[in-house]
């Protein structure tokens, strides 16, 4: 599935060139991910299992300027999925045509007691399964 | 004492009116206010005990804009000292003149473990009776 | 009115002492006046007569912390119009009970090609007049 | 050359999970790259012509987590300048050993009246052609 969430850009989203800050592209993104997360009922699964997901490596490339006010559509899909890690594409569009930015996050799943990386099985797994793309 | 901090002001603090967006004021205020605490070697008592200072109540008042590129000075002075907490009043200086914004801060000690507020006495009282301004 | 928003705690809104850092507070709240002000229509307005809001005066008072995950409400409500001022207050509830923090904000109107002060008449007068709890 | 810039983390560059939060290692990188470009007296030529970089391409690789109170040095280098473009790596150490993140950064000149991209030559050119590494 590709899940798609809306947001409105607001002023503490941009800068004084006017268009929003790069650092508040990530947050945009995070935010996405949490309502996709959400959405399928990822959340209420990390919760019972005291699990995190977090980001070892991610890319950013941006196409357009997107301006205070703008109603942006953000897509998210999991692309990938191994053993233990996998691979998130997001893209922003604001307004018609490519995407304003495009985003790849490498992910794995952590013991949010300890911080180690565990696998990617059991329900998790087949939540995870069950709506990636490729 | 009043404590002198510098700090420049850059890109990712600004918005697109063109001035610092006001929620990046209270991390400048908190930036300025970690600086003093080091100068007068409050973090390192504060770790060894693992204490912290937390804000219950904060005015900020906005009296003229402040730019990207401005290298700003923030006064820190702690102003009013009480058993449990206290008040700590800030300025931020862009260029001569009266300040850009002002902030007044209460605070209350607590027990990192646990959250709850502690007494402000022992080593830690001695060390801000020492810098208290009034 | 009292405008009631929803907003979902990220971790990027919180700090390593568990909670919703300050100066997030102010972000959360500048994103629910956007919210009442798109759902008055006041947003249109502004936008056509290149107008904008700005805080001269603010005040957080924090009474319980607030974790990731918390659904909270926000309530916001226009409590003083003056001729070139007014004020709005606001409150994030995270649960049944009093408030977790409350915010009061005084605002003016400003031209937004030379930042100057306008006084708050006509339509945008009308307009809040409308909304006003007082 | 390699600069290096030190910065000493707060409460608000961390998230709950207790180690500075994606979001932040942005800004973290943007205000080393500023400071560099302060050092070699970049900002002033920038100034003066009304120009500005911006990124249009970047990828962050997280390796360990940094927390609250950790002094981190931040090393930047210029790696490669073509004639519209270039690229900057980062590095933020917290501590003896490898890198705790790498930033790469490609970016482009830029009108900041109009926004759009204009060559990387003149006295600006010379400058990075001075500094860059390879």
């Amino acid at each position: 599935m590709i899940h798609a969430t809306e947001i409105t850009i607001r002023t503490f989203h941009t800068d004084a060139f006017g268009h929003v800050n790069n650092s508040r592209y990530l947050e945009l993104f995070e935010e996405a991910r949490w309502r996709y997360a959400e959405d399928i009922g990822l959340i209420e699964l990390l919760k019972q299992k005291n699990l995190g997901f977090i980001i070892m490596d991610l890319r950013l490339r941006f196409r357009k300027p997107v301006v205070e006010g703008s109603r942006v559509t953000i897509k998210t899909s999991l692309d990938t999925l191994g053993s233990a890690s996998g691979e998130v594409h997001q893209q922003i569009h604001a307004g018609q045509g490519s995407p304003a930015v495009k985003g790849t996050f490498h992910f794995i799943l952590i013991d949010r007691d300890n911080g180690k990386s565990v696998p990617i099985d059991g329900e998790i797994r087949e939540l995870l399964d069950g709506v990636k793309i490729n």
